[in-house]
């Protein structure tokens, strides 16, 4: 929480003395000009926003989120609810969208409250100084790095340490014998951050990593045991940009990659975890973040309750209920992890092995939410409409014949079904406020 | 015929006269030298060829082909039995086919004796006329009209005329709002000639293609009727290459498209036609060419017995197998229409609807073959190695659980089970003449 720190301290040049009171009303001073902002009682509850479709659309703002927000911090410009915003789009940093974020919204926002599709990651410390390739476009090295990955290959560095696998593109066939440029280590993990360029390539030589091991040297060989692990940030089917119809998005190559490996092996792809709405991965941490803006501020009582602001029934509702459902049985059962491992639908979408990965930092802190509750808040700014003539995408998504959801998501109408659905997000606010009975 | 003649005619100067006997033994003498070749039965049989790993491997020719060769010609250089080469590859025209097999085997080829992956599409008549995608790398362009397609666009300039449709490349999303270069006609079906290079232009354009009815323009829309008529050439999952492992072909894009469209809409993919290995059109197609030349050479006698060699169980074999199948069944039923619909293993491998294509020529021409068994002969110089102590490829795609070829060719132990395993062509040729008493 050092970043979000900082970055209102930079606002207000001195640093705040906070009072807490025994009420749980809590007021702030500002140490550089004196002034006192109007006292809020404390939050028991946070909020997640989705930002395409509740936010902005395209490169311009909704105009109901400026004035939400408005609502949402003091005078001073500081939230008065833990505030984080979700997203599925991976292709930048936490920082550029935080700054996005901040520029549109006219409130400063710091990386520490945006959840990217591939944020989840950072969690997954025992991979992260193991040799893992990054599949995906953007700066996904840097990326990697930035969430924690000490040792990163691309797709490139393996196309040009072995020249004889990629051969879909007659054009890029080698001339001459093959002639390896260096020797890189064993792929011992695969990360698929988002949708690559020229799908052959990636689908071929994750397809031979899978099949080899890791080691690319190597024949393809019967795989005995379970394959390399494999972690995929947004599984997005589809996605709504300028054209009339939705365009693919990563899960259409994850299609892929798990129907060709089913093809060739007989066997199902399996998943060491599937990150992005409606991953319940995304919402642990997502909560890990609230709670710990929560104790940034000082805010002593427990934040109980969540609210998930968005646009999309398959990723924003799906994903919000999915996750209430697993802190309501949470509550009933001794186990947490269990109930972990049963609740995302499939045991593909958690860590297989649950004895090989204690030292994954959401196991421990994450998996210990105080939240006991996540209520879903569906907007019509966006994908949704509710006045659609034609079925869009979303709604004809969700029939049990026809699932757009990932395959590890099983289809269940309860979980596409909104606890409120509102306008906007400036009604969003207004109802959770209400609901909170926070004014 | 004309190309075969011609070629054969550049070579002897002038024309030859054939002189037939009653007894069905040929003479032929050249007109120019009036020399009297060495006299042969007349055939009842003939030959259908594999290339690659069986008369090439790579670009080297495989030592027994060039010898093999020299007993399937006269002094003149004149093929003493019908022969047809049948190659899954489906990137040049079967002119470049035949120059390169005429300067490897030492012997006069003509593109009429050459069957490529694409060749039946000169079949499907009814399609001639009409606006068709076609997909693939190489000069599809070219090749689609070479086989009678006269209305032809590419990707290419779909991604043109539409520019917001192809958006998985960041870097190729317009950045100026879409301005169409111009209105192309509505596309009435989908020629996929062979893996393409960007796999996700492809599929995301053909996808829209079958969800608007070849209608871009228009947003997806529920498909009540059958989507577009799609034809498919050379189904290959994988095929070796240099690299030690198989690699990635056609039949693996059809794998993704396949599925893409089942996860959208729920339904299975249709094809109007599967083309190439182990298709039965391929065969049909083969045995009409070898009709045709032993017509041209005023041979009466009926071919009735094929011989397919080569060096793949999934598709020289099956194929093979597959339509001595058809062939034996016809001679036990009337209707060899309604043999063919069955004997391919799955309806979706020939043209769905039986009272519409009237108008190909392989209902009519092509379904009434004068053979009545096709064995099926594999050789030892290619994919299939009997001594291999890994399962290479081929052996271990024939299980149950594993199955290599494509989803609309069911498993059977039975069609990869060649009638003859011999060490190479020049054993395959010798084996044929001795069985069919032919000296």
């Amino acid at each position: 929480m050092r970043g979000l720190l900082s970055f209102y301290r930079g606002l207000c040049a001195l640093s705040n003395r906070q009072t807490r009171r025994k009420t749980g009303i809590v007021g702030s001073r500002c140490g550089f000009c004196g002034t006192q902002s109007k006292t809020k009682p404390q939050p028991r509850f946070g909020l997640l926003f989705d930002i395409d479709g509740v936010l902005v659309r395209g490169r311009m703002p909704i105009p109901a989120a400026k004035k939400s927000f408005e609502k949402l911090v003091d005078s001073q410009g500081k939230f008065v609810v833990p505030v984080v915003f979700v997203t599925n789009a991976g292709n930048c940093l936490r920082q550029t969208k935080a700054d996005q974020l901040s520029h549109i919204l006219g409130v400063p926002i710091t990386h520490d409250q945006v959840i990217m599709s591939h944020s989840p990651l950072r969690m997954f410390k025992k991979f992260h100084d193991k040799c893992v390739l990054v599949s995906g476009q953007g700066p996904v090295m840097e990326i990697a790095k930035n969430v924690g990955f000490e040792n990163v290959v691309s797709i490139d560095m393996l196309r040009e340490s072995f020249p004889l696998l990629d051969m879909v593109d007659h054009n890029r066939r080698p001339k001459l014998p093959s002639n390896p440029l260096g020797k890189l280590p064993k792929v011992e993990a695969v990360i698929l951050f988002g949708e690559p360029i020229r799908w052959e390539t990636n689908l071929q030589l994750i397809t031979d990593l899978l099949l080899t091991d890791g080691n690319l040297g190597s024949p393809h060989r019967p795989q005995k045991n379970p394959h390399l692990p494999l972690l995929a940030c947004n599984m997005d089917l589809m996605w709504m940009a300028e054209a009339h119809s939705p365009r693919f998005g990563h899960g259409t190559f994850l299609v892929c990659l798990e129907n060709i490996y089913k093809k060739i092996t007989g066997k199902d792809l399996k998943y060491e975890a599937l990150m992005g709405k409606p991953s319940e991965l995304t919402y642990h941490f997502a909560e890990y973040l609230i709670r710990s803006q929560a104790m940034e501020r000082q805010w002593d009582l427990p934040i109980t309750s969540l609210y998930a602001i968005g646009d999309n029934l398959m990723t924003d509702i799906y994903g919000a209920n999915l996750y209430n459902r697993y802190l309501k049985e949470r509550v009933t059962v001794k186990n947490p992890k269990a109930v972990m491992a049963t609740a995302t639908g499939s045991p593909a979408a958690v860590p297989q092995e649950q004895e090989e990965t204690t030292d994954n930092l959401w196991e421990s802190e994450l998996a210990l939410p105080s939240a006991t509750s996540c209520k879903s808040v569906l907007v019509c700014t966006g994908v949704y409409n509710p006045n659609a003539e034609m079925p869009t995408d979303t709604t004809h998504s969700i029939k049990e014949t026809v699932f757009h959801g990932h395959r590890d998501f099983r289809f269940d109408p309860a979980l596409v079904e909104p606890d409120h659905i509102v306008q906007d997000v400036a009604e969003a606010v207004d109802l959770i406020f209400e609901q909170e009975k926070f004014v």
